[in-house]
């Protein structure tokens, strides 16, 4: 693969693009391997430092603007890097948080961000989902997507015989409140949050421990990024995660 | 006030739009003096009951698919009602939510519903901020602006003339951590957040008692909307507002 113009993003694609400073930044420190080429336009500030460390790390450069021509129509970006896309591998002796078929980039994007600052590395993504390659996804993740553990399943029951064993709690309406939640010590647990519109399939709402966050009725929801933050944080706090 | 197609909003303007279900349905259920018009698509599912309910509270009803052509060109709206912009005043004996220069107007709906989840129900926005009554704002909400005594300060010395005895904790990257927070007793406090990029300014991050969000070295910062929800939850727990 070589080109100098940054083309458009495909699913079926192997390769990917981290946008930003932030993602190309996570991409070069957290996973070197996966970087392919980066992009440097002009106007970005620490052009020759970066410049300097694709070259220690072997990673070819191309600068100049015209590469972003297309791409910055909508926003500007002044650095970007692709990258092969590399599932990871869930561990067995860790906590785990499992996304069931979220479908907004940016709200994957905004959890993975969220795990990662949680210290809750290791992540199922139940799909359908949205592509937690798309460069939207890591672009919202701020690069913490470098940082994580990820692997796609295609249903929950996969997910389940490869780790029968973590306690499950599903973020649900209906459940008992986050502190009971957290009164049992289950070190090895999956944290289950379902999709914006219509929440967890109703056979995975009910397993294990379903918790419900307590909210008022001035509202018929919590945002989903939301309830996951609230979420994963008790449970990292509750573990010492972080 | 009458017409019959769905104008371009200006932020100038004395009249805003709630578009989509949630919002609308919170508009005559919590502020329905403030609603001006509603505009119903021939493809929205309760036509009739909404048609009705509107009859009742003597707001105008248009129908047809017209006024919709403009704003769906992006995205599907079936209803959508034109509605008086009111502030309204953050009551004394309450706790307070101020939100300091938020630029995003995804963020500061998703905020606003954040803190009527959880009951804190008084909301100072500290400008320049994005504009509360934006519709991409109020949609954000999922009309959940309808349900809080929002007002807008010109700065942060003005709502603290106001509200001088309000124990201050501002959310930055230094402080103590949550739980410490949570030790004292002060049921009459303001949760202060910053900037999606700046944070707050540094003179706000010092006041009173600055708490930190415990996170690990992954990331930089967890996003705003997280972070004013895991913060916002945590109060709200404490002083039992849920």
């Amino acid at each position: 693969m070589n080109r100098t113009i940054i083309k458009a993003y495909k699913k079926e694609d192997a390769f990917s693009y981290a946008a930003g400073a932030y993602a190309v930044i996570e991409l070069l420190e957290s996973c070197p391997a996966q970087a392919e080429e980066v992009f440097l336009h002009p106007e970005f500030e620490d052009r020759i430092g970066l410049a300097e460390r694709c070259a220690k790390l072997g990673i070819p450069v191309h600068h100049g603007a015209e590469a972003f021509r297309r791409i910055n129509q909508k926003e500007n970006t002044y650095v970007t890097a692709s990258f092969r896309k590399k599932e990871g591998q869930l561990r067995h002796n860790r906590p785990h948080l499992a996304l069931v078929n979220p479908a907004d980039m940016g709200n994957l994007g905004t959890i993975l961000r969220t795990a990662a600052a949680f210290s809750l590395t290791d992540v199922a993504i139940i799909t359908p989902a949205a592509d937690i390659f798309h460069p939207k996804t890591v672009r919202a993740s701020m690069g913490a997507i470098f940082r994580l553990n990820l692997r796609c399943y295609e249903d929950f029951g996969d997910y389940r015989a490869e780790f029968p064993t973590h306690a499950c709690y599903p973020f649900a309406l209906e459940g008992a409140g986050l502190e009971t939640a957290l009164e049992v010590d289950t070190p090895r647990f999956v944290l289950l949050f379902g999709n914006e519109a219509t929440g967890l399939p109703p056979e995975l709402a009910q397993v294990g421990f379903p918790v419900r966050i307590a909210q008022s009725e001035l509202v018929d929801s919590l945002n989903l990024s939301v309830a996951a933050g609230v979420g994963i944080h008790a449970f990292a706090q509750r573990y010492g995660l972080v």
